[in-house]
């Protein structure tokens, strides 16, 4: 392909947008263009790069067996409405109301459709398991949306989904697309990071989230220094670094020795560090109480202790079953030692609730008989309190005294109060302990590449999808979701390979493996370049030549900006006399050398070859 | 591929809404499912021929030197608002507003698309010619969507736009664009017809449609039974069956011998049919005026006839300059044989308006001083007057006489009225002659394929696309748009192949070129069944393996259904004795025959060869 036939608008300066590394270099190398914010179209250059991720994406998922399929982007919104997520997937979610007035929304993910489609074939048992995927259209009408293709609105997703009539079975595609990711990812020279996730929001059971480091990512991970251990923190875990006495008996002996608990006169004295300065401790002996609203709870409320109950929805009429059986509100109180912050992922997930969120002024006041900022788990008769592990190493503590303006002292876990629940429900942080090796945990940024998740029955409940067993009983199937965003993962190729002059593309997923740099497109220079591009493509090697009428030195700057591996420039004096040579360099190496004409054939595809190989291997 | 794992699920019986062959037999074959009225979903089985027709399309337009890009489905409003296309697209323009507010569609063609990409590039005429098209999702909210991929609201479209200096670059492109499209076709092994094809709406100045013969075509084509001419009734010609006389003198002069012109009564006698009947004549001495409202007339009319003059918009602000410039309104008298019908599709293009249409009861009352019925060409002085050709060789007409229940008779072209442009704006219908070689035209119904347009200067001047040419100056560049269906190409391949039993389909677009099938999975036939698939996949052939628990006839009545070109059976029989052999049948010939395994391979692959050769000649 001649360079003056490609469409490839190279340019030397960025946009004020384009942050980071890969949005400016797409945009300078002539990749992509923005149509509108977050909208962003593939030029002929980024193009080819995008379809050989897909095809890498699509042979790593026929090899798990999982067949592809494509439903349309634009789907009826009944199907929204029957999982129940018309409503709860927020304005992220593109609804669009036809001529005829009848809902539609612009895909953000399709549960629903696969899940309709398999519905509508499934009868029996030996039909199962079923894996589809589809590599298609998604939109998301984000709020900010930034960094390139990063994180655009409309995008490419890989959405594989499957169906089987037991967690054996899930498990097992479940691991396949794992392997089938990390392939998907070394193929493309990625260094990826595997995260246990928090499914919660998803109503999963299991979940894996593939990260890429990012110093712009939307995920904090924890990982340890001293193993393979790696989490996200909305899941995260960590050993404690205190010796935890859920037994209350055991946790009120080692109160044995503290004072009785005392009232104390706080007087305009709201916040734990106020406090601290006041009493002139820390915040480590503080057991902070938290009012929270959770919504949406599935876990079974009905003996809860406190004199304020939750009530069950009161008609469940046209609610998928899940909505139905849940309570659609429920208050709880949450303490945690002084210095710890409660990770309400890990909460939510607790509660089985949809999201929990603070809860406000006015429920506070109701429900701890003061202000905000005295609630305190002694004498807390409305609501369960849930005990973080950390509280029950407390047996002498500070906490609020249910009144403005009081607080306690010489609180102790076992003694003075009791939970209805313990549970690690903290946000890990750097320096806390691995939770497999004990090792000490450091804080990275990443970016979600991809993600595999246990659904479990969420959807298949929801919209009834059933077959008959093998005893001819009616049951529900299961399903497994797996994602990967194609778009993101071009941009994070280019965020882990390039330099200060551009683009260092892996082999794999270069727009082209060769580029032919005439040093001046006319007579014998001319002649061997276009008769070495002729012989590669040949070869079916993909050939970019140079043929502008530019000064070398434009070229060789075009040449590393978009980063094709191999660079062969052919000049008028390499080419005299009876071994005429070309010289031939790599876009990751510093070194160029000359190499006969006859043999620089067989030298470019044995690069390739080896790079590919190294690659899928 | 085995059979269990495919997810092919085949049915016997189809919903009623499938009218059409290809519709029930994508639907029977499991190769589409519906997911809304006009949504459709296809199925793996579906999706490989689907993909292959992708393929052959990329070729082809790869080999005319056309660049793939991919801009977004969800475009900006603004840009349609440019284009001045968010107001004329009409309501199958689905229109969204985003979250902000802000205007978006989804994309029914991408003319805005591309024009802006390319003006934000485009600097210099050395940049030009340039091609780029795309293979991406489109969405039309069609009013009434049916037969099944064929008609659907959301579908995929080729579509490739050309931008140049001048004609002659155009007509290049144009060209190669024209000879792509028989190379697709041909190689999807389909009959099309090439027809002009009227571009008025578009702008253009020379546009054909790839059609495919249908009987539930959206088209009229008219064809020769003697030569290759072949139109769309909007735009065809034909000879006259009369000697026109445009020359006014020569008309006179025929008309010499005949009585004077003369007022008949004609009380409640309003029809044409009734008015041969009263005057015992038939329809072709009557002279049929008929009273026209054009839309955005870029003709120039100020020097026109007639005491209603049309007037220029008053406020030009924010139009697209060719809107500006135009007449929002202009009436029209068109005058034509009485047994002929006016095309207005011709008499948009003559007038260069947005459309035509019949003028409303007061227009005509205002314009002719009688009611609907009575308009005629004879004394009319407030309108400028059209002439078909059909009407200069009348020398004794009847025509209306501008009042109520009043008629002439004796009325002669060029005695008694003249016409301000005499043109040809009749409908062509069966039976006329060919205007190429004068033969008898046809007609059939068709559907379209494709349509390759020269849009002249539409879009680049409403969007200001210009560039600099050799002399430093600024010029507007010239367009070409050229799109193609691709899942109304898959639909018409079935129309065309396939029998009482289900699909035929052609090597090229075959989802798997190979059906085996063992008569019993189990022993030494599954033994040979899968030793045979093992080695047809090493030689590329894409095999599909019946391993179903299944009657033979319920696996034959499939693989005829599904229509997969090659069909190799197993039996335990013909496996007997020395020289075991399997039944060879292929999917468009009656007869099978025995061939010995070990030449079966070779057998097969001869056979795929010569069939892709054969298309791609």
């Amino acid at each position: 392909m001649k360079i003056s036939e490609a469409f490839i608008p190279t340019l030397r300066e960025v946009p004020a947008d384009a942050v980071i590394v890969s949005h400016r270099l797409m945009f300078r190398a002539g990749m992509i263009r923005k149509l509108s914010n977050g909208l962003f179209a593939y030029l002929p250059l980024g193009l080819r790069s995008f379809r050989k991720i897909e095809t890498i994406v699509r042979e790593e998922m026929d090899a798990t067996g999982s067949l592809e399929i494509k439903p349309t982007v634009v789907v009826p919104g009944e199907l929204w409405k029957e999982s129940g997520r018309w409503n709860a997937y927020g304005d992220a979610l593109m609804r669009i109301k036809n001529r005829t007035g009848a809902d539609f929304v612009v895909s953000p993910t399709a549960e629903e459709a696969f899940t309709a489609l398999v519905r509508d074939e499934l009868s029996s048992y030996r039909q199962l398991p079923i894996s589809l995927y589809q590599i298609n259209t998604k939109y998301r009408d984000e709020v900010r949306p930034r960094y390139g293709v990063m994180r655009g609105r409309e995008f490419m997703m890989k959405d594989a989904y499957s169906f089987h009539t037991d967690e054996k079975s899930l498990d097992e595609t479940y691991r396949k697309m794992g392997t089938a990711y990390r392939r998907v990812f070394k193929r493309c020279a990625l260094t990826v990071i595997p995260v246990q996730a928090d499914s919660g929001a998803m109503g999963g059971s299991g979940s894996e989230e593939i990260m890429v480091e990012s110093e712009i990512g939307d995920n904090t991970l924890l990982l340890c220094r001293c193993c393979t251990y790696a989490a996200n923190v909305e899941k995260a875990g960590c050993l404690p670094d205190y010796t935890a006495q859920p037994d209350t008996d055991a946790a009120k002996a080692a109160a044995a020795g503290i004072p009785p608990i005392e009232k104390i006169d706080t007087p305009n004295v709201k916040t734990i560090e106020e406090l601290c300065a006041f009493l002139k401790t820390d915040a480590k002996s503080f057991i902070k109480t938290l009012v929270y609203k959770a919504i949406n709870v599935e876990l079974d409320l009905s003996k809860t202790p406190g004199s304020m109950r939750p009530e069950k929805r009161s008609s469940a009429a046209g609610l998928p079953a899940r909505e139905a059986q849940a309570y659609p509100e429920a208050f709880f109180a949450v303490a945690i030692r002084g210095d710890l912050d409660i990770n309400e992922t890990k909460l939510s997930a607790l509660l089985k609730a949809a999201s929990v969120e603070l809860a406000g002024e006015d429920d506070v006041r109701r429900i701890t008989g003061a202000p905000v900022g005295f609630a305190g788990p002694v004498g807390l008769g409305t609501v369960p309190l849930i005990a973080d592990l950390s509280v029950t190493t407390i047996n002498d503590g500070i906490c609020g005294g249910l009144a403005k303006d009081l607080h306690y002292r010489h609180a102790a876990f076992g003694r003075d109060f009791n939970a209805w629940m313990v549970a690690d429900v903290r946000t890990v942080r750097a320096g806390d302990r691995c939770p497999q090796c004990s090792g000490e945990l450091y804080e990275k940024k990443g970016n979600e590449l991809g993600h595999i998740f246990k659904l479990g029955s969420k959807y298949t409940d929801s919209m009834n999808v059933t077959y008959l067993d093998e005893d001819g009983k009616n049951r529900v199937t299961i399903m497994g979701c797996y994602g990967l965003g194609l778009d993101r993962t071009l941009a994070s190729i280019i965020e882990e390979h390039h330099d200060e002059d551009g683009i260092i593309w892996p082999m794999s997923v270069a727009p082209y493996q060769v580029i032919i740099v005439p040093i001046k497109y006319e007579g014998a220079v001319k002649q061997t370049a276009d008769s070495l591009e002729a012989a590669l493509e040949r070869m079916k090697v993909e050939c970019l030549l140079d043929d502008r009428d530019e000064r070398p030195g434009v070229k060789f700057k075009d040449a590393d900006l978009i980063g094709i591996p191999v660079r062969i420039v052919v000049g008028e004096k390499n080419l005299a006399g009876n071994a005429p040579r070309v010289e031939l360099k790599r876009r990751s190496e510093k070194e160029n050398r000359l190499v006969p004409v006859s043999s620089i054939v067989d030298e470019v595809t044995g690069i390739i070859q080896a790079e590919l190989a190294g690659l899928d291997s």
